[in-house]
């Protein structure tokens, strides 16, 4: 069990009052709060370590440099992958699945391959996967959900059945749903069919303990803003095996061997992958974020929104004017739960709830593809982090009664 | 004159005492260090505002969104650009001209075409032209230096003249020589030729004021970590008219319209560059870096950086073993001065000069192919800001000698 009361000490933000209300923050999918831990740790970077990295003799280059490859080693840890080779810094998930769409992508995937997508995906894990079947005119497919809106496992199967399935294309948990799909079956059944698997960790990095070695993804892409880190950083980790058949993306920086006039050759990887100066300042708060979150323990994290979930979806199961979109227990999901209130539109109920200080999102939440698969232009979502308690939970559930009283 | 004594007193990281002396940062080139008042900043960011941007009616994602756009307007107003749609996002100067490269780039430059770049290019605007000439079968050209290491302005006239000239991009000042090319007019001559004009502004944007409304370029591309600024954050300006003709490159999250299972619409610029979570903090921290610099003066600061160089060019100059490339005084220049000590290693003389907390850069300065014209593998380069001194210049210049007595 967490202590909330005393994880809610390190985030500053939750002491802040809009509209004078106190804050219920429950947009944890959209972006976590930082905790002081982290937020100091920033500072300390431009205070005492803050240098270009790599290449250079001076002190405070030694420190940063050693500040970026602890923190790559301390993420390389964190999901269990064997070589900091594998491990490369980017922006966020979405550059992260990008830079294999461009790459090992546009230089593996040919005509007549299938690229196959889950109809839950995030925008993110779709368009560069368009991009790709345009370009050389492959094939997507998507595999739909079951009454639950959990994966269609057979319809899965059945694709990978009609073979030339090149990569899988998928993400670990929802984020509208919160289903956490069954990655190691996926994986196993994939690699059976020769196909590669790329997952979208974005949800759950921040709650499950990863362990790419003994998951055998080929690629797996997160973020740093999700998990209590600094914006602007994210990771792709690569299998080991497919470092060198893969070319470079962005150019320019620390990323060469050698530069002629009229052509290069490339550094190896993580290098290879890394243009222009890196996000110093990201890596390491990446590495604070890890050593945080590995003090209240991952899988107290998932326990925890799961057990929020659980109470907040009994609750909201008794009210007849609110619709929920999942399965009907917390088991095998995250701390996300996707709603609406009859006849109110999402963006109102969001609107409403943040008059009490409660924030949710509204929207098709990057899941237009989704959203049209469940017939709604958008949803409620609310999801919980590990400074959400139900005393908060109780708060949201009487505001949602405001919003329909408010409305009737 | 500005008050370097008191500009000290802004940045923490020049009290810390590298092997025990004090730090003299003469490697802002680099990247420059951060005025408390940028670092308090992206703390207050994520001890106030932070969110994940765009559609949520929240509070907090209300105040991000505005800090976000807000930077946005700051950048626009700060380069005088008309329109805030063409100020985008990146993380630094390379995803930037990368950014031109995959979209504008791989578009419009065809077979035969010729792209125009100089011998002191930094390999962020060389590689990308290489990727862009292999894969559409462009010709690269290269413009060389005069006897005073300038751009030749006359080669760079013929080669326009021999036509197919569809692109020039070149450094608005060189990060090795600290030249400041003539980009007037080298934008007029250009466009009269019917080529574009990209800038690398990486080393201009920290120390002149730009005006791309006046200068009439077609890109300009800088980061924000050599400006003072957080890691992380980088900018490129696209001129108007030529918005509507670039398609996306990096896709996912908010830079969509529609999303479809087999194909998609998307926002107008700058949305349309800008995928998944973008670095609010960066952007937020970019904007505070850019009202701290506006306090000091971009004229009081290239003046500056040019007092100083003048300074330690004429002590050089007197060291009959120190070996100076560029032109003999500071008119025209940025605070750089790339050099070699007469039989040591450029690394060696960094190493040395480390110990007395001189922090200067030794190789190639990701410039080989300038390297390679200069005949030398790698030089010696000092660069100031304003929180340098003619003492620590003094410092630096009796640090030399002890380098050569080490040698001797």
């Amino acid at each position: 069990m967490l202590d909330v009361l005393k994880i809610k000490e390190d985030f500053p933000v939750l002491k802040t009052t809009p509209h004078g209300k106190k804050l219920i923050y429950f947009d944890n999918a959209a972006t976590t709060q930082k905790p002081t831990y982290v937020i100091d740790a920033v500072s300390k970077y431009y205070k005492e370590y803050n240098a270009n990295v790599y290449r250079s003799p001076h002190y405070l280059s030694a420190l940063s440099t050693e500040a970026y490859e602890e923190a790559r080693d301390a993420v390389r840890k964190f999901i269990n992958a064997r070589s900091s080779e594998s491990i490369v810094f980017t922006r966020n998930a979405t550059e992260s699945i990008n830079l294999v769409a461009y790459t090992w992508g546009l230089k593996h995937i040919g005509e007549g391959d299938v690229i196959v997508l889950t109809i839950a995906e995030h925008h993110s894990n779709i368009l560069p996967w368009q991009m790709v079947a345009e370009k050389k005119g492959a094939k997507l497919r998507y595999v739909h959900l079951d009454e639950d809106l959990r994966l269609d496992l057979d319809e899965f199967k059945d694709i990978l059945k009609e073979g030339n399935v090149k990569l899988v294309a998928l993400q670990h948990s929802s984020n509208v749903l919160g289903i956490i799909n069954p990655v190691y079956d996926i994986v196993n059944l994939s690699h059976e069919n020769g196909a590669k698997v790329l997952i979208d960790g974005a949800q759950s990095i921040p709650n499950m303990k990863i362990d790419v070695e003994k998951l055998g993804c080929d690629f797996y892409a997160f973020s740093g803003h999700k998990m209590m880190a600094p914006m602007g950083i994210g990771v792709l980790y690569i299998k080991e095996d497919l470092l060198s058949d893969i070319p470079p993306f962005l150019s320019g920086g620390e990323m060469i061997d050698e530069v002629f006039e009229d052509h290069s050759t490339f550094a190896p990887s993580p290098l290879k992958f890394e243009a222009g100066t890196p996000n110093v300042e990201g890596a390491y708060g990446l590495m604070k974020a890890i050593e945080y979150i590995e003090k209240i323990g991952l899988e107290n994290i998932l326990e925890h929104e799961q057990e929020l979930t659980e109470y907040a979806l009994e609750k909201l199961t008794k009210i007849d004017y609110v619709k929920l979109y999942g399965p009907k227990g917390a088991k095998d999901r995250t701390g996300i739960i996707s709603f609406n209130v009859e006849n109110v539109h999402p963006h109102d109920v969001a609107t409403i709830l943040d008059q009490d200080g409660i924030a949710v999102r509204s929207g098709h939440h990057c899941c237009q593809p989704l959203m049209r698969y469940l017939g709604v232009p958008a949803t409620v979502r609310a999801s919980f982090y590990v400074y959400n308690d139900k005393s908060e939970v109780d708060a949201f559930v009487d505001g949602l009664k405001d919003v329909r009283k408010w409305f009737r």
